[in-house]
């Protein structure tokens, strides 16, 4: 393409609305377009990125067997009850009705189509294995939309189902979306690392993110450098033993006037918050609880509610609180206390620690593991780092990613509940054996943003970028210089190779810096020194460095490097 | 691919609400598969014809110099608000509201988005001309969705924009995309036409429409063969002059109890239905008015709305009629009539008619056009066979289509709503002149199996088929066919051919009918006889022959005939 012909109105400054570096810079780079809150255009640099993206995934996808297949994003009521999301999915599930009064939604997620074209259709062991994948938009009404297109409303999705037999042929299937998932993102340049994560809405028996690592991410990764071991923060376990103290309370009342929230108390009582217990009561669809865990630590929920298998857990309002405790908001405590209660492990190490004491402006000191009523201790919180691996002796680092991709197994949740079934080789009707597997398409290229970029704008893999190279003549009214740069396009675009010739009468400066802004990898300047000489100036992208490069040389030079890092 | 994994569940039967033939195979042949009313899948099958049709289109649009873009499908009301089609777009314009209450609608088209990106970036003449494009999703909430893909609520369309500094570079931009549009219809095999269009809900200056030619097609063309004059029955107009008859009237009032009808009165009266004048009483946003029109014929309430300008009309109720007549619905005549009355320009040769009597069962005999006190006479009517051409001396005739592709001369009519302005050469602030141009992309497919198909399936152009070629070892347990169907199969592929391997172990009759079905153009079978004589067979889907042909000679062979019919 023609830089002067492409649809680029750059900005200088960075957006006001825009917290996080690749929103900064699509929105700068006429990559993207607001139209309101979390719905983006997306123009035709940006577009270029994500169909280059598209098409990776779609060679990875078919490579593996799958077949794509489009489904619709508006669908009927009927389907999402029979699967009872209908009810539970949140508000993010945007529901809606037609000139019929028919209720519809805008899907977030196809399980739910992709299950009944599948029991539709599949009668036979034979009929599988079977992967189904789409790339098309989804709608999720999200409360807070944000990051650009990061955690957008309407975004582009690849998604993809798989339908098997046996538990064995659906970890085959999983094994292999998972290799497609390490060679898209290996295709699309990406550093990226795979960890355990939990399942979530979608439901199902396990499931893998793919991270992107990226220092600005919003995700953060535990893992251990010893085994392995990675997940999520919300799926990250705490490995270690505990061994209760045996020691006996000897506690004792104490006045904490207005003292509620841990820091208050602990300053107050000069003790440090590692020696304070938090008591969190909360609500779920089975009734009311509690959970102890030490002052200085968060309840994971999604642990809790994986725990005690409920839907939802909320934490119980101050005038609920008093209901129970007979004390206003922070000041419950574990002792006497008659609704149950779960511990958080950690507490079974503690000795002597100060609890709330069910009274107002009062609090116990002195209490012990020992003293305590409880269900039982589990895994509750939220892994830090020295936290013991749970695999290992190891204990947990960190570091921040971005999700890119999501694979789930989901087992026989949805055929189950939607009765997807098949006659096997034994003569038996069996429930089909699901997974699906997701990607973000345009959170994939803010990702390549955020894990690599410089004050001048994005560094794109050559893969994905706009353009693999742009030629660039320093002064297009000479017309010797712009023969030169004529040719040397016209070879590169016949070579294959995705060229911008820069034809535009601008400043060297400005043209530089636009050609650094949407991050193309290789550029070719062409100056009329230089060019006297006979040679052409490359430079790489993520280099400062510059190489003078023979005229004729360039085109099979560009092109050699293209061919290499694209397939890498 | 190999056919034993494609997704392929073909239906021996009918589905019972097909109505037309595209329909009915394309659900037998597993190319869309049903989810709701007008709401239907793409299986693997339909969706790889649908890609390619997407990559010509991509293809040709690329050549015109226009970028693809994507834009949300979820849009705020207020843009909708600025063109006024919030509330003039009828309930196909499915509106809905999110969880924080902001109205929102589902686009049926991008008019509003596009002219919104084009005036937050346009600032000056030299940024035009420019024209993007997208391939993407629409809803409309049709009232009778109904032929499959044809007529969906949710469906896949390329809609273009194009905006420009002038009428005259605006026309530039429409020849460039109707030139593109002819390129896209050609390449993708199909035998279409051009006619004259109205502009409708979309609006702008004029319009041209790409039809398909099917005798199965729900379009009528009218054209002329003497001068070349082609439209839509909306647009057709009706050529020749009128010459007033002079004669005065001697009408007589006569009693015609309950005959309310044309038929019925002409009967009563014994006069054909020619001789018998229509008052139709309609209302709009401007009042009411009358329209008189020959007994046989019906009026063109598109002609009639663009004649008064006017955004809607709609036929009087009974009650309405009475109490601007006096007489109940069936009686109305122009005689004696306080509003403004508009008549078809035939109407000006009628000769001694009967209209209404505006009484109760009563109706007049022998009035002549001198008679009536009319505003003028207009082409009000639909088109008929052998009316005159509106170009030239000739008549019209009329065939049958499938509307695929619609350009709209759009003008100012978006940029000045929505305040799109630019800054010319002169110094002067002007508004964007645009145009819109759309193909519906399941359409098309729909409209190449309306127009070639057999009682054995569709046959498709070789361009947008899902495979190229069928590859078919009559018996897939002879190890030696098998070896080299395998062999011509892979060297296919490795030629760049989308070949299919039929490597199904079902009775040939079985395989000969799925490759028949789903409409690929060439096969190749590779039968145990003739391959010990060194010979494989091809024959083409629409022609009955087989030809025998060296079994070294069949890549050569197949992929010249590919290369020649995709080039077309």
């Amino acid at each position: 393409m023609r830089f002067s012909r492409v649809f680029y109105f750059p900005l200088k400054e960075d957006p006001k609305d825009a917290e996080v570096i690749s929103h900064k810079l699509m929105v700068r780079a006429s990559f993207i377009m607001r139209l309101s809150s979390g719905i983006y255009s997306w123009l035709p640099l940006g577009l270029k990125c994500i169909r280059k993206i598209e098409n990776i995934i779609r060679d990875e996808m078919n490579k593996k067997g799958a077949q794509e297949i489009l489904m619709p994003i508006v669908q009927p009521k009927e389907l999402w009850t029979e699967s009872k999301r209908w009810e539970k999915y949140g508000k993010e599930l945007l529901r809606f009705r037609d000139r019929n009064e028919r209720e519809l939604c805008l899907a977030p997620t196809h399980e739910e189509v992709v299950t009944d074209i599948a029991r539709r259709e599949i009668r036979s062991y034979r009929d599988m294995p079977l992967i189904l994948y789409q790339i098309h938009t989804k709608f999720r009404d999200e409360i807070r939309p944000r990051f650009g297109v990061m955690r957008a409303r309407e975004f582009v999705m690849k998604d993809a189902y798989s339908f098997d037999r046996s538990e064995e042929d659906a970890e085959k299937s999983y094994a292999a979306m998972y290799d497609a998932y390490a060679n898209i993102f290996r295709r699309c340049g990406l550093t990226f690392t795979v960890v355990e994560a939990d399942t979530g809405e979608i439901g199902g028996s396990f499931s893998h993110e793919f991270m992107v690592l990226a220092e600005t991410g919003e995700d953060i990764i535990f893992f251990c450098e010893k085994c392995g071991y990675s997940a999520n923060h919300e799926k990250a376990e705490i490995g270690g033993n505990f061994k209760l103290s045996g020691k006996r309370g000897n506690y004792k009342k104490v006045l904490t006037p207005n003292k509620r929230k841990v820091e208050e108390v602990a300053e107050y009582l000069n003790v440090p918050k590692e020696r304070i217990l938090k008591t969190l009561l909360y609500k779920s669809e089975k009734g009311t609880f509690g959970v102890l865990i030490r002052g200085d630590r968060e309840v994971n929920e999604t642990k809790l509610k994986n725990l005690l298998n409920l839907d939802f857990v909320e934490l119980l309002s101050g005038d609920e609180i008093e209901r129970i405790t007979g004390a206003p908001l922070g000041f419950s405590g574990p002792l006497g206390l008659s609704i149950p209660l779960y511990a958080d492990k950690e507490v079974g190490q503690m000795e002597d620690f100060v609890v709330g004491g069910n009274e107002a402006d009062t609090h116990i000191l002195g209490v012990n593991v020992s003293d305590l009523e409880v269900r039982g201790f589990y895994d509750l919180r939220y892994a830090q780092i020295g936290d013991p691996c749970p695999r290992c002796e190891g204990s947990l680092l960190s570091k921040r990613g971005i999700e890119v991709g999501h694979i789930f197994k989901l087992g026989t949740k949805y055929s189950e509940a939607m009765n997807a079934k098949f006659l096997d080789r034994d003569g038996r009707e069996k429930y089909i054996v699901m997974g699906c597997y997701g990607i973000g398409v345009g959170r994939t290229l803010a990702a390549a943003i955020e894990q690599k970029h410089d004050k001048n704008g994005m560094i794109l893999p050559i893969s994905i970028a706009p353009f693999e190279v742009t030629v660039l003549p320093i002064n297009v009214t000479d017309s010797y210089s712009m023969e030169v740069a004529e040719r040397v396009y016209t070879e590169l675009i016949d070579a294959g190779v995705d060229a911008l010739l820069d034809d535009r009468d601008e400043r060297p400066g400005v043209k530089f810096k636009d050609c650094d802004l949407i991050g193309v990898p290789i550029r070719v300047t062409i100056g009329e020194k230089n060019l006297k000489e006979g040679y052409v100036e490359i430079k790489m992208r993520d280099s400062e460095n510059t190489e003078k490069v023979k005229k004729e040389e360039v085109v099979r030079r560009v092109n050699e490097y293209v061919r290499k890092h694209k397939s890498n």
